[in-house]
């Protein structure tokens, strides 16, 4: 007997969450055991409020899944919502899973969902019914998988953007250091990407701060007039997540620099804080500039291989799903370095949940200011490749619900 | 006898200024007429200090003209140095020019170099030297000429990023504000250019503010209730440029702000204040977004009409000066807006140089927050046509010094 499939996306969204989705329901259409292909409308909210799309009516047309591919966001709708044990929500979540006769449930998120995944496991598992973790999550801090769909995207952007920036920087020939705040609170994987913009031929960024080595205000003035002597005009690259070593972050610390160095507090993040460190220290031209939310969702520089692997695990997870898989996270297994291969492959929720894959010390430098060559080679392979956007108006393409 | 031909970049950069100075190289290296190609590096400064570089030789390969079409900033770097009659600068460059056996100078820039070629071209005028101006600027506000070279491109970049940003923001089903600051002190080009986001199938940019109209803080937070009241997720462009009915920048108001309403100072943009100004009032999630230096240097999202049209008008220029042109600044001039088409004129340098085209009271709806569809319209041919960027290593390719 036919059994549905239901789909949900969950937190933050990324230029390479629909490409993913847009892997499930292909696949789901394309499964004779799936009978409909149904949408959780705002993840796992939707699934509580019975809040459903029929999507194999909304993409039995091919061009829908091609648009799908290149639309940033979530299609879906996301939540932030965290299930708790006592509140009924796990009993009521299968009992609505049941009624609709879905015997296979994707969700596709990043730590948040994958805990989500893993409550449900056994709940599910008395009822038949199959549901598979798909990770996604341009933080690139999820354990068990060689790299995050979603990552790639986002780091391609990154990169991109910095050697453009750097271009503009250099065309004056007076001293300026532009410092560039780039996403992630707790993993410095993103702000390590801002390293390959140094393949178009500049030594830019200059400086790199990560969120997993302890920021020293004195250490990062002295490393930036070290550069600005031999360089004259630098770009620094700093994660929004760089922390003291207490462990507080140093964004939040407005009246610390308030009373030391600033003069006055400030609501910008980082990047905003050490501009006006730099400015009043050296008096210098300082610019800073938060890449923002452009760094999850410009799908019009997406990478092609994060793009196509995204599909492909999203097809994976419905495939292992009708294998009798649950409560796994689908994951990238790097089978090869030269030339780039991956496997798809599968692992237990339990040992995922609520972990968090921080960039090793041996990819940083020694002096903690800059990434290691074997970092670079890492995420080399996930640019690669241009998607053909399909443009209409001058503007890139989006499929809306 | 042969003359050689001198090129200089000068002011903020664009994603365009290389595609022009690609036309003026290559229609130099064409003409029989002309010698050598040189650049001035870090423009009217490098004629002072005959700073020169061969543009034949490096160029005499097509493939980097092709290159240089697609990288951003100023090649040849640039410089913010006004002419001062009193300073013997204008003798000096004369001398340095002739000395240089230099028969034609194209100067490309906004409007500050408009009036470098202003103050040079009677001195040229007694050597014999043809003085061109050629337009940059992606705040489109040089008089006399259609629109201006970049600014196809930074529209092209602010309309595709703020559709990829109202995907994202609307991916949470929560009542939210976004704020998305433009550039543009004075002229409101650019964030009027958000408008056609629109044409993605979104109402967003909900609202719109520009320099041209004071802005009324308590209107303004009128209009945000309105429009969430009925859209619930809303996204508002704003340009950095706004005043208040006295002129004063809101931006620099940050002690008004601090006293009425904030109840701290801010070192952001408007964008950051408003983004305060409206958490305070309505506690509503709300996020603030500066597009910042990629307005200017997204070349990788370059419109194909922007950079055809701006290495158009620098071949025209030369041609313009070897017919004995000079003191003038070339314009576009459109024929026809259904089929888009644009001739390239010359106007007389006197009557653009130290003025300012704003956006005209007509092209802005009567509640001052939107652009009609006139002005939508006006853009609409500019953002056109995606260009074929060369890619390697994942990255786009630049040309650099």
């Amino acid at each position: 007997m036919q059994k549905n499939l239901l789909i949900g996306q969950s937190g933050g969204p990324t230029a390479a969450i629909n490409a993913t989705l847009a892997g499930v329901i292909q696949a789901g259409i394309d499964a004779e055991q799936i009978g409909t292909v149904y949408g959780a409308i705002n993840g796992i909210k939707g699934v509580l409020n019975e809040n459903f799309i029929n999507l194999s009516e909304v993409f039995s047309c091919k061009d829908n899944i091609r648009l799908l591919k290149q639309t940033p966001s979530a299609y879906l709708g996301s939540c932030r919502y965290k299930l708790s044990k006592s509140t009924g929500d796990i009993e009521n979540i299968v009992e609505i899973l049941n009624k609709n006769n879905i015997g296979y449930f994707c969700y596709i998120g990043g730590n948040d969902s994958m805990d989500t995944v893993y409550k449900l496991k056994d709940a599910c598992a008395q009822k038949g019914i199959k549901v598979m973790g798909v990770p996604k999550t341009i933080d690139n801090d999820l354990v068990g998988t060689d790299h995050c769909p979603g990552f790639g995207s986002a780091a391609k952007y990154i990169a991109s953007t910095i050697a453009e920036i750097t271009r503009d920087t250099q065309c004056y020939s007076i001293e300026s250091v532009t410092i560039v705040e780039i996403m992630g609170r707790n993993a410095g994987w993103l702000t390590a990407a801002s390293a390959l913009a140094r393949l178009t031929g500049t030594t830019a960024p200059d400086l790199i701060y990560l969120p997993e080595i302890p920021f020293d205000i004195d250490r990062f003035l002295t490393d930036v007039k070290e550069k600005i002597v031999e360089r004259k005009n630098i770009v620094i690259a700093v994660s929004e997540g760089i922390k003291d070593t207490n462990g507080n972050y140093i964004a939040d610390q407005s009246e610390i620099f308030k009373e030391d160095l600033f003069g006055h507090s400030q609501l910008g993040g980082v990047g905003k804080a050490l501009e006006t460190l730099v400015k009043d220290k050296y008096g210098i031209k300082v610019r800073s500039i938060e890449l923002n939310t452009p760094q999850r969702c410009a799908a019009h520089i997406s990478s092609k291989t994060d793009i196509e692997e995204s599909f492909m695990i999203g097809a994976a997870a419905v495939k292992a799903a009708l294998n009798g898989e649950t409560g796994k996270m689908m994951c990238y297994k790097r089978v090869s370095d030269k030339p780039y291969k991956i496997d798809v492959t599968t692992m237990e929720i339990d040992s995922i949940a609520n972990s968090e894959k921080k960039i090793p010390r041996e990819y940083i430098t020694k002096s903690g200011n800059d990434v290691t060559q074997e970092l670079v080679d890492y995420i080399y392979p996930l640019i690669q490749g241009e998607n053909e956007i399909m443009y209409k108006d001058g503007l890139p393409m989006h499929f809306i619900r």
